[in-house]
């Protein structure tokens, strides 16, 4: 590719249609406190703060663009608008959550919930913000998509508690690693792609198609968060290299460094007393990256997005189609 | 009435699809760990654990009854049983997260999620909990109801967030109060009861007066809590009589008494400064009990009880009518 993709230029078929989908974000916050006039200033504001945290959008601009796939859906309509907006609402909750969990003190700049206003008034922003995200996918009175729906809150929760599961477990099988990305990420890109594609018109194999090629993008997504995690400097991340792994956390370019001759020294750091660990993280990062397993991480979030791009064969042309494509090449290039 | 009314004699005709439902719940923890080999036992055991806790089953019991009273659901109808599956896995889900923010570490003689495994494991298996819920509502089909149901949980969490909003704050407007006690615990015996008479065939006509019958019982329910936090003593509660005021919080006996000569008294509690509580507050506990107050709750509860009873007007007899009728009487004489 000559020119550089943007994001804008990928979600421009269905710009009009996203800024819909954030302005609808942004009544929320107003409509919440209705019956609660003396308390009302309180949600309407941590609401509104938690709404307006900005995001990348990019999982309501999948449902957006999979829905205009067969050329039914057109600007401005209601359901695929809907279905958008209870995926960016899934999203804003689950980091409410995690940053929760996390004890995060900012997100992309913003402070957080729980440290705003404590983990107590998190934890219930979060629920309000999952059960309306709920409402508006009953909104499309499908419920074949609700359900698929709260299954992926299931599976979001799973994720994370796989997550705690593993921490400071030196070894994690490459099964329960794809497991855990399938659950933390992929599992909404699914819904946010087969959600789309269901609104616009696609049959049942069209829409399985379509689901697939957003499992092939999440997993591509997750794995090269996994890989900038060991590439990016602390600068370009607001986080040091090998930020998980200094959490505890093993994800896949620890998985194929161990196999490659790094086992000794990521062993050494998840057992190490925690007074040591300071000293033995840039160890292990080092020897991760000298095994050659960054490189291989990267080709297996390549051999994702070629999967998510040959799930698309055989649906007709069209300005989606190819932002669809062009996202794939996108989340290659991402360094943020 | 001459015989004591037990919870068992109420449950009677569901006591088959009551037990159904507990069955049901006890599966969820067994299946939840799919395709996570290494962790499932972590998930599953504390799944188990929460969705094991003992609890009175009213809400299902609410649900299934509903179901009845036009003679259309059966024994072992499966929508009924689902729905009722539904709202206690809701119930269930509140109470964790609820133990979550107040750092409780027992709920009738078991340890807390929380406390057990800490409050970040605690709020996803939260979560998962109420997703679980939302998906035994899909499997009704009915988008109203799942709708309905949605809307309850971000109900739930406002009533929350509202009492920790009006924490400490000395005056609370009794519009307020009866907006959080709906919020907190009317929403879903509401929702309890409505769901269980549209599953029953209801028109909308009677679901809505099932609906009122549920919308007071859940009133009057929480009302007899707040009146019980100030009556019971501290063996037949597991906490000391006040417990409410204490954390700041006030409720219906407090906003009576304040009206009727025992402001000073909170107010000067609400305002002391910490180490001065303890001092003051049974000052303050008596005032209220001396101002009349503790009766005058009664009487408000007496009066959403009788208003309960009233909604049930011209449903065909039956032994679920029975049922819902013996449940607005045993509502008033719980003492635990």
């Amino acid at each position: 590719m000559v020119e550089a993709i943007t994001q804008e230029s990928i979600y421009e078929p269905v710009a009009s249609d996203l800024e819909n989908v954030i302005a609808e974000i942004a009544t929320i916050a107003e409509k919440a406190p209705e019956n609660a006039p003396e308390q009302a200033k309180d949600l309407d504001e941590q609401l509104g703060h938690v709404l307006a945290t900005p995001g990348k959008r990019v999982r309501p601009a999948l449902t957006l663009l999979a829905s205009r796939l067969w050329g039914q859906a057109k600007d401005h309509d209601e359901m695929p608008i809907k279905m958008a907006t209870a995926v960016e609402l899934l999203h804003i909750a689950t980091l409410v959550h995690d940053d929760t969990v996390d004890h995060a003190d900012t997100r992309r700049g913003h402070q957080t919930a729980s440290k705003l206003w404590g983990r107590n008034v998190a934890v219930l922003i979060g629920d309000f913000v999952f059960a309306t995200s709920a409402m508006y996918v009953c909104d499309t009175s499908n419920v074949r998509l609700v359900r698929r729906f709260a299954e992926t809150i299931t599976e979001l929760a799973r994720g994370e508690l796989n997550e705690i599961y593993t921490a400071w477990q030196p070894s994690v099988s490459l099964e329960d690693y794809n497991q855990r990305i399938y659950d933390k990420t992929s599992s909404l890109f699914c819904t946010a792609a087969e959600s789309g594609a269901v609104l616009g018109g696609a049959d049942d194999a069209a829409a399985k198609n379509v689901r697939d090629y957003g499992y092939n993008i999440g997993m591509a997504y997750q794995v090269y968060d996994d890989l900038l995690d060991y590439r990016a400097t602390s600068e370009e991340l607001g986080k040091p290299a090998g930020h998980d792994l200094s959490e505890g956390i093993i994800t896949l370019p620890a998985i194929l460094a161990a196999e490659n001759g790094a086992s000794e020294d990521i062993i050494s750091f998840m057992n190490a007393p925690e007074d040591a660990r300071a000293d033995l993280l840039p160890v292990a990062v080092e020897a991760i990256k000298k095994s050659g397993a960054l490189d291989m991480t990267h080709q297996v979030a390549t051999v994702y997005i070629e999967t998510a791009v040959s799930a698309l064969d055989g649906i007709p042309p069209s300005e989606s189609l190819d932002s669809l494509l062009a996202l794939a090449e996108y989340v290659q290039t991402r360094n943020y």
